[in-house]
């Protein structure tokens, strides 16, 4: 068997690999301008872009399957935080200038693996050549009953904070991919969460129902919470030993407690912070375990003003060394 | 008067340059993690994305107020294409290691002059930093009439091709831009028509009432033109004397006549080529003309597969010296 070693063009390119991705009707096969979406009455669109760099969000030798779904699936965090149900995405790809047609053929297998499980199509976007390394831009577009979007501006004194899954681990996982060593026994799972972040689609039901605000953690637990706090008007308190942390992460803890901040700060969980209110919490840990995602209980939200302080067990403060990771 | 040299973080950039141009409710101020747009029942949504990179579709030293309003401009150009009227946009920024805060002041000033000319707002977006230069991803988002978007494929046998302004202009702008050279008298024009696209929102609703096919020129007016053939099953002439050309291009156009090739293949016109039944011809003529725009008939849909054949003043075919406009 032989094959050409030339590339294929941008068209070539479409035809042969994004097309196939672009399974609605509205993507209109990605052979026009524009996609076409009807529109649904009862329905609010939540819309959102995220874009991720060789170098910055992702290494330029992960693989490009895990490229792929990091690029789509830190959008549809967003949107399972909103309460959204996600339809379709645009992708935009700059590709540098030692592109092969493989590493393509692996991304677009990687979108279609998460096409089938996320239920969403692609709809458009571009693909071009750029100095530097590959860079990727998703716009992701979920639905929403009509006026109940989940907002960050909602929470109230009194509040109780719930976050989903674990924290940290991705954050830890990616201190031991930088590190380049063998990792040490049960990280691998560490290094998984931070490639292949798992956006908690499942929980958006008993969001829009019981959650005042909601946000996904991609900068960090305290950070984020701090945007919920900014955008409420109010402050919280996090009871650092409440935070649900895996057991690989436990014992690298357990080994370096300074690495506490890198859990709460590190970014990359791809979990949900909800607040709910006191009345509806029992409601809402019942809808999250019919849902099948674990959430646990952080702390509170307070009167006041500012970013969450964190208490240990003692009910004393913890002073961590910074407040976000910081991509940018 | 001091100014502090230490650059804005991500969130401060948002909030100094980017929440200003969120002026649509549903963009929540930037504030949320995605937008929120309300459906309106008798509309369909028609949405875009393309991706402009340096040293690709603009010069790394492009003032950013031509970056800025190129990247917006080619996805409201696909827009009126449609027959859509913008909305707003997403914008996803990729900024190399040596940006400056003065450059995305002026990059931002772009935006908003081009926002109050084309009635659109900021939705959403990303700003990262990334190896290589400035890669700008924007999605916009029009409206059309339910049923109404119009689509590449329709063009039928013996429909008329008419096209928008002058063709050419931005191809040999580009020329003039690449060779550095002092600009030969009147060739100003030329690389501004390079620098800002103008999309011809002006000319949707004749293309909604009238078009049975258009898209915008991007990759030059027959590999677009050959887009329509092959989406709507026919074929094209196109009679080069008819297409209009300014009269700076026609000054070069008289001292080298291989650049018609350049004229007719360069791309970046962001004109709009639209096919529409000779019954329906003279109200399209009339409505273009009603909207201030100039639109000229250059050839006619045929029977057949395959690229439009360009023919001269005599009939004779004209072989051009490649078929479209490579950016990739």
């Amino acid at each position: 068997m032989t094959r050409s070693t030339r590339r294929p063009g941008e068209f070539e390119l479409i035809a042969r690999y994004f097309r196939p991705l672009a399974v609605d009707r509205g993507a209109l096969g990605l052979a026009d301008d524009a996609a076409l979406y009807r529109q649904r009455p009862n329905d609010d669109l939540v819309i959102t872009s995220d874009m991720v760099a060789a170098g910055v969000h992702f290494f330029a030798d992960d693989p490009p399957e895990s490229v792929a779904r990091k690029a789509l699936r830190v959008n549809l965090s967003d949107l399972a935080a909103k309460g959204a149900v996600p339809f379709g995405y645009l992708l935009s790809l700059a590709l540098p200038d030692d592109w092969t047609e493989a590493w393509i053929r692996k991304f677009v297998g990687g979108l279609k693996a998460d096409q089938a499980r996320y239920a969403v199509t692609l709809l458009g976007g571009d693909t071009i050549k750029a100095a530097g390394g590959v860079t990727v831009a998703v716009t992701a577009i979920g639905r929403v009953p009509k006026g109940r979007m989940v907002l960050r501006s909602g929470a109230r004194p009194g509040d109780l904070i719930f976050v989903s899954g674990t924290i940290g681990e991705a954050a830890l996982g990616l201190r031991v991919r930088r590190n380049r060593t063998v990792a040490p026994a049960g990280t691998k799972p560490l290094v998984d969460r931070y490639l292949h972040p798992r956006p908690r689609l499942a929980l958006a039901p008993a969001l829009r129902r019981y959650a005042t605000s909601a946000l996904d953690v991609s900068d960090g637990l305290v950070g984020d919470l701090a945007h919920i706090c900014e955008a409420s008007g109010v402050t919280a308190e996090i009871e650092a030993v409440r935070v649900p942390v895996s057991a690989a992460a436990r014992r690298l803890l357990a080994a370096d407690p300074s690495l506490l901040a890198t859990i709460l700060n590190g970014g990359d969980d791809y979990e949900i912070v909800a607040t709910v209110s006191a009345a509806a919490a029992a409601g809402f840990a019942r809808a999250a375990k019919a849902a099948g995602i674990a959430v646990a209980r952080v702390g509170r939200i307070v009167p006041g003003k500012g970013p969450p302080v964190v208490k240990d067990a003692t009910g004393k403060t913890i002073v961590l060394d910074r407040n976000s990771h910081v991509h940018f």
